[in-house]
């Protein structure tokens, strides 16, 4: 998994400039999804989304550091009984529910809540890749093990991620932060062995080493392209301003916009990202950090042909969400346009079922949840049995190339902006400060609470640039897409305990317990039951 | 809390033959309301929805047996530090989650543990009340004290709660079992004093004793008037077919009802219940049942006027729901109509506040959930603080007499019909059969999943004989109260691990923390920002 990495920056995706022929190749062995959405285009919430199987609103961790409240199940807990071991490296972005342990006396440094803390996952080498500092404090309370690492290689300071990794040489003494984006296309300070993306790479072949013949589940999770925008020589200046692509956007969606398409266009990112200097700048250094992500990628599928391991891997690639890059006047992601909350999704399958399907394209709409139901089907498990907590499906038919009957009408992602300055300006309490996507291929709706909703076609308008959510004319399609959210969200989402069969099964169960509702004489039941069990001779 | 009462089953809320003094002598110092709702007219959802402060489709234990999944915060956890003990004398419904304890690694036997398996509760006296048993066993694993306490008392046998209690003497050496309503007018085996009201009376009276000045919620719960419908002596024949009211009913019910109407219509316990023969024997002992309450809670307000706790204890009377007894020809509960969703709701508040409200009456639209505020508010509490977890409001205000400006405007209530023979007729996988009420005081609109909706006008016809959920002259209704419903399904009801409180106060923490995004260069950011954190002189 990426962080930040657009669906359409990589040359298997059609971006013309720059060429990522490691994942291109994975693409070439598995299927490449074109209609993957994420269910939020947000850090935290999507991840766990992708680690639950779960929308937003069913596990409730709406936004980055909402921590996820201990119960719900994740990846780890899914895979561990199947006898695979299942863990981390890299990025999270989860907050562990400590207010929830200690409720229910779980030791967070016992097994058991080292991974509610872990967000399921076996510890191996979590870095969720932001550290940060301010005068509140350390954005992320974890010191990594990659500073201990920089310090070792002789990268001094209290912390090297931001002083050697994420910051470049400036004038004088002065560091040039990664954090300015004019220094983008200044060279970070570490050497490009050092930096992120081959350090987590390495740690990642350590961990497949040392986890042997046993079956295993890794998540590989850069941070980057990620900001701060900064990358180490050569990658921050193998492209150029020559190589950054138009933006998507029109002045006609600054005529009136939505109330909070407005505020999210007012943001300071998405003010800098509409300045052409600026977009010169940082986009090519972003597409530098994705080429070294797939040069990496390039050393990692290397090393497991080493090992023998391309045959029995399951491989997919993917990110968290998008981002803007000036398109539509934003940056950053938070709203529903196909750059913030569309991903790549590249799955490579190695069994023999799949290979009638190996470097097709698939135009199914498939979610981020749809990956954990993948895993246990992948591995053999019934994930049906897990329908009543897991609310994507399986994508292994369609690897095989299938074209299931039924398959999801709507994609349905969520957006918590209670955080953003947004909320503030708009007066928007914290619990209605959200937003619903349904799309169904061809139109995108959300649904604002407080607000007229938006709709856009994305067959008459692929660059979503008209927004039709106050349009008359479109007032039927839009009643079908909020009836298709309410029935969405009228799901059974926490009945979490007792899985469909289970229900099925207690159908009728409890006069087998001698309950008799309605009996009015003993011969409304069987006769041996009356003697039996009501005592009918005491 | 009582179990199946009616809220029109006590003389205070008009029953013209059933006297209830007592429970009338606590409406003439507390506040009677009139249009309480549970969250769901069955036991175990209703009662997680009064525990927790949620809704049903938020805690997810949608019906009886399905477990209430382990960290949903109920009474105890929230009372308990404030210093206040919390405990439990009579039924739950509440099954435990077993899985999740064993998965977080909780022991069941653990004083977490045991909290956890008794629904947040102290244990002291714990019993669900139904202890039958068939083929498949016994319906409730867990023996209750109060079968050792008739075997002691000389009352034979494995099973004494229906040899006993819940029989009467039948022809020769025979048992005319409770379970067999013909035999409903029978004196129950077991004296009066041993039978299960007075007992769990005198449990409360002890725990009152035991728990002397340190403060304490009880939450003393009895299973009747609850079927099996069978009293002892006196109060079997205490009232008389003279005694009961006309069925609420009408022919107009029948003609072409709502296909999951109907379907419950067609059940054993409606079928029953639609003759007169069997309401003439039944309904009399179901009001007897009522009276041996009421003469309970005499004694033990007595008892605690003689104890001084008149003056210092918050009482609340209520009910887990109703039950039809032939009403729109149906039996026990599950739908809507006002017999079954409907409950009595009498608070009666010691402190001076609540002076001038004694003996009142309030039309306020109140739910089940909203006890749990209602006690952090009189105990001082901020329950808005805890806003992000219970979806209820504190009655303390109304308890003063005191008409909020802002007060709901919609009751909503569940059913999971996904048990009862009325699914598996109807072909409706147990994820959709789900039912959902919204009530606004005057219109009734139930959402049917799969089905066309039902509409009843309490206004035009208090009765609830026309069902105008197909007629289209009522389409603005049912468009107005959907749109409520969907604003309720799209309510924040899992980011509980995060207050309102502390989302606010997290508005623009992060750059606070260093992370500064969409920064162009330092002009940016504060200067001292940049030089003390982004290492500016390195």
């Amino acid at each position: 998994m990426c962080d930040q990495l657009r669906w359409d920056y990589l040359s298997c995706y059609g971006h013309p400039r720059l060429q990522t022929p490691n994942i291109d190749a994975l693409a070439a062995r598995g299927v490449r999804f074109r209609r993957a959405y994420v269910q939020s285009p947000v850090c935290g919430p999507s991840r766990m989304s992708f680690y639950t199987g779960r929308y937003v609103a069913s596990h409730g961790a709406t936004w980055n550091g909402v921590p996820l409240k201990v119960g719900e199940m994740t990846l780890g807990d899914y895979l561990r009984p199947l006898g695979v071991r299942t863990a981390l490296v890299g990025k999270t972005h989860m907050r562990a529910d400590e207010e929830g342990m200690e409720r229910l006396g779980i030791d967070p440094s016992s097994i058991i809540g080292v991974r509610v803390s872990e967000c399921g996952f076996d510890p191996y080498e979590r870095d969720d890749g932001l550290h940060a500092a301010g005068p509140d404090g350390r954005y992320d309370p974890q010191v990594p093990r990659y500073n201990r690492y920089l310090n070792d290689k002789g990268y001094a300071g209290d912390n090297p991620w931001h002083d050697w990794a994420n910051a470049a040489q400036g004038e004088g003494n002065k560091l040039a932060s990664g954090w300015a984006m004019r220094h983008a296309k200044k060279p970070a300070r570490v050497k490009e062995e050092d930096s992120e993306t081959p350090y987590m790479t390495r740690r990642a072949m350590d961990f497949i080493l040392e986890a042997g013949d046993r079956p295993w589940c890794l998540h590989l999770s850069y941070i980057k392209p990620h900001w701060p925008y900064i990358a180490p020589a050569p990658y921050n200046t193998m492209y150029g301003p020559q190589d950054v692509l138009p933006a998507i956007r029109s002045e006609e969606e600054r005529r009136d916009p939505h109330p909070i398409y407005r505020e999210f266009m007012d943001l300071r990112v998405s003010s800098a990202f509409a300045r052409e200097e600026v977009r010169a700048e940082v986009i090519p250094v972003y597409m530098g950090l994705i080429k070294q992500i797939d040069d990496q990628l390039g050393v990692l599928f290397r090393f497991m042909e080493e090992c023998g391991l391309m045959e029995n891997t399951l491989i997919v690639f993917t990110s968290d969400h998008g981002d803007y890059l000036g398109d539509h006047w934003l940056g950053e992601k938070d709203l529903f346009h196909e750059p913030s909350v569309k991903v790549p999704l590249i799955v490579c399958d190695p069994s023999p079922e799949a290979d009638k399907a190996r470097g097709s394209v698939c135009d199914a709409l498939v979610e981020a949840i749809d990956l954990v139901p993948t895993f246990l089907d992948a591995l053999g498990a019934d994930w049906r049995r897990q329908s009543h907590r897991l609310e994507g499906r399986s994508l292994v038919p369609l690897l095989g190339g299938g074209a299931p009957a039924q398959w999801r009408r709507y994609a349905v992602s969520e957006d918590d902006y209670s955080l953003l300055p947004v909320a503030a300006r708009l007066g928007v309490a914290p619990r209605d400060a959200r937003l619903f996507m349904v799309a169904d291929g061809r139109w995108k709706y959300v649904h604002a609470i407080g607000f007229r909703p938006m709709l856009y076609d994305l067959q008459s308008d692929p660059d979503e640039f008209r927004d039709l959510g106050a349009d008359p004319a479109f007032a039927a399609e839009r009643a079908r897409l909020a009836a298709a959210l309410e029935q969405w969200s009228l799901r059974q989402s926490q009945r979490t305990t007792r899985s469909e069969e289970e229900m099925l099964a207690a159908r009728g169960e409890a006069p087998r317990h001698g309950i008799l509702i309605g009996v009015w004489d003993e011969s409304d039941v069987p006769a041996e039951l009356w003697s039996r069990y009501l005592g009918d001779d005491k």
